[in-house]
């Protein structure tokens, strides 16, 4: 669990989309996001005000957020020296990168001279059980896709949005480093051991009020063969009551698989749910998300009308037109 | 890669079923095996020559293997100064315990002084590639259950034995433990991390030539919630061309999963027959393996009758009636 509220450092993003992971927080918990920090020549701006960590701590930062891609895959000079000097003024540091904080000997000795904590959340932090697929209360839904990377968390954020919009209780469950970044928890499933997978979502999703809705975060798809494993596991593991499509129209093949092409809405409807009632016989699916950065106002509303005609199920882009109507589905279970 | 042939370390063994690592590799790849070493009190007997270490070295021994599972998971006193004493005369070891013996101070500062390797197969040695789904060369068949320890292990061994009898050309891929030891090489799956399960199996069975056949280990079930995708990763990692069925009749439900019931055999085949056709478009069925032990002659015989009927498919249990059609029914293909 990481601390709040944060302080985002951006660094020297070269532009807004290496800051994504900040911009992801601070679209969907403003409330986590003091300030940004940036160094000269950031070209990126969230729209949060500027601060130095003496500021950002005085207005409550518990924990510097590392929310850009950093070059090359090292932590430079710097980096380095904000990510000391935070440790030093009692932040706690949070990041997602590949080069890992506790593989850096620096911060690892200050954080232990000040008792500070590093948090990568691309390594789980928990040792997580064997899945025993016993039925929990509460309720969860869960995003699958026709591929990776076609909206899946983006739709989940939405509808738990939403539903908190409507008075409902809900949880993000995030399963992603992104996600675990937004909400200061959840499993990096694509890092947690195989025999273990599908236990670390039975931990992330446990019982709650009948009432309660865990919004799971999918990742990969059944049908991409690098990840598909870990697919079944989180579908296995979270034991959904509700299923939602996620899919992008004008991809021509998976991605990072040349060879394979898409497969249909309705194929993922079906294998997705035979996959799902072996967890959880009453499994259903309740709506279509679909990916409609590629296509005009107009065509993406056509599309989604034809999917929603053709598979008689609600259906939205939600960045474009909202999660309200899955949301709303969710809610007529 | 484990070096061959093996000293079996029996320790003291309380009976039979607790050396039965040793018993399998014994039985599956005898000329492994130069002998055995057994402890006072030790009940288990494989058979082979009793062997102390300079005896087993003089007679071309490379490795000790600890064929025995220990008590209460921990190597203790007298275990101990034979491995040391082994690492001196030098041998590698190799193991399979969860008690890893690289967790073992002075097992590392032995093997580190005289050179010697220590191998914990239950955890991986290399660094594995994400699956890139490519169409490999050379042909390859996969054991899937409608459970755990249903005898997918044991079938593949017989399927690879059957198939060099008749002069095929043929590899056995372990992919748990037991199978690593008994073959020297493998992919412990279980403990692979998320992202890297089917870049494993592709690691595993890599470009072969036309005729040749990997014999792919299988674990865990599709339908079984805790390891399901551990069994997907394998399926699609392995793209194979043939699957065996195996089943054992009188389980009454999943091992560790009381609530849920077994599949159907025709179940089985439908799905996993379309989950392997994603990555493989021209994947079959082959036959079917049926774990008869908790049946008579009789029974047995009159129950792989039935299936047989049913499925038009050759349906043995190799431990009984050999794997002869299982293996005639891969070269049919």
């Amino acid at each position: 669990m990481i601390e709040t509220p944060y302080l985002l450092f951006l660094g020297d993003a070269p532009d807004s989309l290496a800051a994504k992971v900040a911009q992801g927080i601070k679209d969907w918990r403003p409330g986590n996001c003091v300030g940004q920090f940036r160094l000269e020549g950031c070209k990126a701006d969230l729209g949060l005000p500027d601060m130095d960590l003496a500021e950002a701590r005085e207005a409550g930062a518990k924990t510097l957020v590392i929310g850009v891609a950093n070059r090359g895959g090292v932590i430079g000079p710097a980096w380095k020296k904000v990510l000391v000097n935070a440790l030093e003024e009692g932040f706690d540091l949070a990041s997602g990168l590949h080069n890992l904080l506790r593989d850096e000997p620096d911060l690892v000795a200050v954080a232990e001279a000040t008792g500070r904590a590093l948090h990568d959340v691309r390594v789980p932090e928990v040792e997580y059980p064997i899945a025993d697929g016993v039925k929990r209360s509460g309720k969860r839904v869960l995003a699958v896709g026709t591929d990776c990377s076609v909206g899946k968390m983006y739709t989940t954020l939405a509808v738990d949005a939403a539903l908190r919009e409507k008075g409902a209780k809900s949880s993000f469950r995030a399963t992603g480093q992104t996600g675990i970044l937004i909400t200061g928890e959840g499993v990096p499933l694509d890092a947690v051991i195989a025999d273990f997978m599908a236990g670390s979502i039975e931990w992330l999703t446990p019982d709650n009020d009948p009432d309660h809705w865990d919004v799971i975060e999918g990742q990969g798809s059944l049908y991409h063969v690098s990840y598909s494993g870990v697919t079944l596991a989180l579908i296995h593991g979270g034991q959904p009551d509700a299923l939602i499509l996620c899919h992008e129209p004008t991809r021509t093949h998976l991605r990072g698989l040349p060879g394979y092409g898409l497969s249909s809405l309705e194929d993922l409807r079906d294998l997705s749910l035979q996959m799902a009632r072996i967890a959880n016989p009453g499994c259903q699916v309740v709506g279509v998300s679909i990916n409609t950065q590629h296509l005009s106002e107009d065509e993406a509303r056509a599309y989604c009308a034809e999917v929603e005609g053709r598979m008689g199920l609600p259906t939205v882009d939600p960045y474009r037109h909202g999660a309200d109507r899955l949301a709303d589905a969710l809610l007529a279970m």
